[in-house]
């Protein structure tokens, strides 16, 4: 099994990936944002220890990583595979990741929460993600007293977190829905729905290209299960529209249609400077032709590992060397020329 | 030998072709816009014998097309390999063109002179046009008087080509003069120094693809000698200041100009609807990049081959049938793309 970037899931050509994620918080300690050093360092260790020391069924599957111990680029590498969040990144005392050999699990300590147990699939797989979360969990518990409450469920720093703790999310590529417009519509259903959307990186990001994470914005008053489901319904809803506008935009002007995509394919082979947004933009563009069936010498697992390499860290990381903004739009045309050729 | 659009011929970086045309006139006939009918069919009659028929050295290299015989679409596809004019494809009671087998000579019949004696070469070689012209002329004067005035010269319909009768052009490829803006200047100067500056296709033509016809404007006063030597002189001026303007933009941002000049290659080897106008701006940074050496894979001759295919009534030939507007369009970006594979 590979991770979310390398592997293409099930309904693919919409769902990019499929992401649960729970917090949970020790019974025994204050909230991250009040402890003092030495209580995060505890939290750490007894986190780190609760799945890779003892008898743990899960130890040799996992990484521990210190994020004090990286350098920034490291640290902005993990967030650019989602294997940890922004705001994790950031420099603090005592932090650190377990992932998993195959990066589908990760579990934040000292996030917002003290444990972020996040499990992230290729494709729609959202109860698979569900199942693994809850058995991580389960195992963690065994483990470590939560703070939990018999009427209000789980404690967590912020209260759109509390209950179960739970935000599923699936990861959407929508370009027919962007270029007709009809987003806007599935935008304002969704927030009627308590289903948030926000773009490739989390909140405050924008819909770089076209890619949509929609997820559950209430946490409380619903069992894992009904959150699970609803996520699921609204996904399949989104994705069968996306279906039936591809098919329309292509049957009105296959040329057109045609045109737009191999062109950007064209862009993406030959240029020599280019941008992360003008990457994504040209990408959503490949992706929706491979999907359609139009381009068919490049795969999507290509088109996935390209997105991820093209992001500013990750795409230092592969040059092996810092590079400023104008290398790395450099760096990055000759990255994705490379990726390209060798998969053609 | 090949036609100007095949070949390549000296400073082949920046002179696509260069012409040399002399108009001539019978002397026992009125000039064509007053001749009757009767008169417009002996003169087609005697200028074809004149270099079909008896001993004429050179009957056997000649093919004598009827213009009245060909539907609109070939008499265009003669207009696009400048092997007529614009004017003399347009319909008329009689009308013909005598063509080299090579494509290098042809001789207009019943345009606005009788006789327009025009040789074709690729790249710079204005000297061995005007040798090649000069004898078809000699052998054409050996059996048909012409209209000539001890003071004036050659006699001809319009007064600009009076005297020699002869104009002498050069095709010359400028994105780098276009790009720095300093084509202006050269436009001024050679207003001044008598030579005229036109785009592709003759008068009232843009400059399509960067490419530019400068020719000699006055006939009169004189010698061919001279006038040959002052478009040689011109020419060799402005192939110089593109050549070092080239060099600079290249100089200032290598990766700006790779990538400009790759992306242009990228679409069109990509595209699937693409405008004539849109052919010839790519096929002009594609050049550039051959010629600058950036592009390798590609030669000069495929872009000529291309930029003649690509034009409407070539291009429907090479389809094989009519095609509407938007038939073209597509068809032309397939062309293209078959073209440019074919050589890579």
């Amino acid at each position: 099994m590979g991770a979310w970037y390398i592997e293409r899931g099930p309904e693919a050509d919409v769902v990019v990936s499929t992401r649960v994620r729970l917090a949970r918080n020790f019974k025994n300690f204050p909230f991250p944002c009040r402890m003092t050093a030495e209580q995060e360092s505890m939290v750490l260790s007894e986190a780190r220890d609760a799945v890779l020391n003892g008898n743990s069924a899960i130890a040799k599957d996992f990484v521990f990583v210190n994020l004090q111990s990286l350098d920034n680029l490291d640290r902005q590498v993990l967030v650019e595979k989602h294997l940890v969040s922004p705001q994790h990144a950031e420099i603090k005392k005592y932090s650190g990741v377990l992932v998993s050999r195959d990066e589908r699990i990760s579990i934040m300590i000292n996030e917002e929460d003290h444990l972020r147990i996040q499990c992230l699939f290729p494709g729609m797989q959202i109860d698979k993600a569900w199942e693994l979360c809850d058995k991580i969990d389960t195992l963690l518990e065994e483990r470590i007293d939560m703070a939990f409450d018999s009427s209000y469920g789980y404690l967590t720093s912020c209260p759109t977190n509390l209950g179960t703790g739970i935000r599923a999310s699936t990861m959407l590529h929508l370009p027919a829905l962007v270029m007709t417009g009809y987003i806007r519509n599935i935008l304002e259903a969704c927030s009627k729905l308590g289903v948030a959307v926000r773009g490739l990186y989390g909140e405050n990001t924008e819909a770089a290209g076209n890619m949509f994470q929609v997820s559950n914005q209430f946490t409380l008053g619903k069992s894992e299960a009904d959150i699970i489901a609803g996520i699921t319904n609204i996904t399949q809803q989104i994705i069968e529209q996306e279906r039936v506008l591809r098919a329309e935009l292509y049957k009105q002007n296959p040329y057109r249609f045609e045109d737009k995509v191999c062109r950007s394919m064209g862009i993406l082979m030959q240029s020599r400077i280019m941008s992360t947004e003008e990457a994504m933009k040209l990408l959503s563009d490949a992706r929706l032709g491979v999907d359609m069936g139009i381009i068919k010498n490049v795969n999507g697992e290509t088109l996935n590992e390209i997105m991820l390499l093209s992001q500013p860290a990750s795409l230092q990381k592969y040059a092996g060397k810092l590079l400023g903004p104008d290398e790395r739009d450099i760096r990055r045309a000759e990255l994705i020329r490379n990726k390209l050729q060798h998969r053609i």
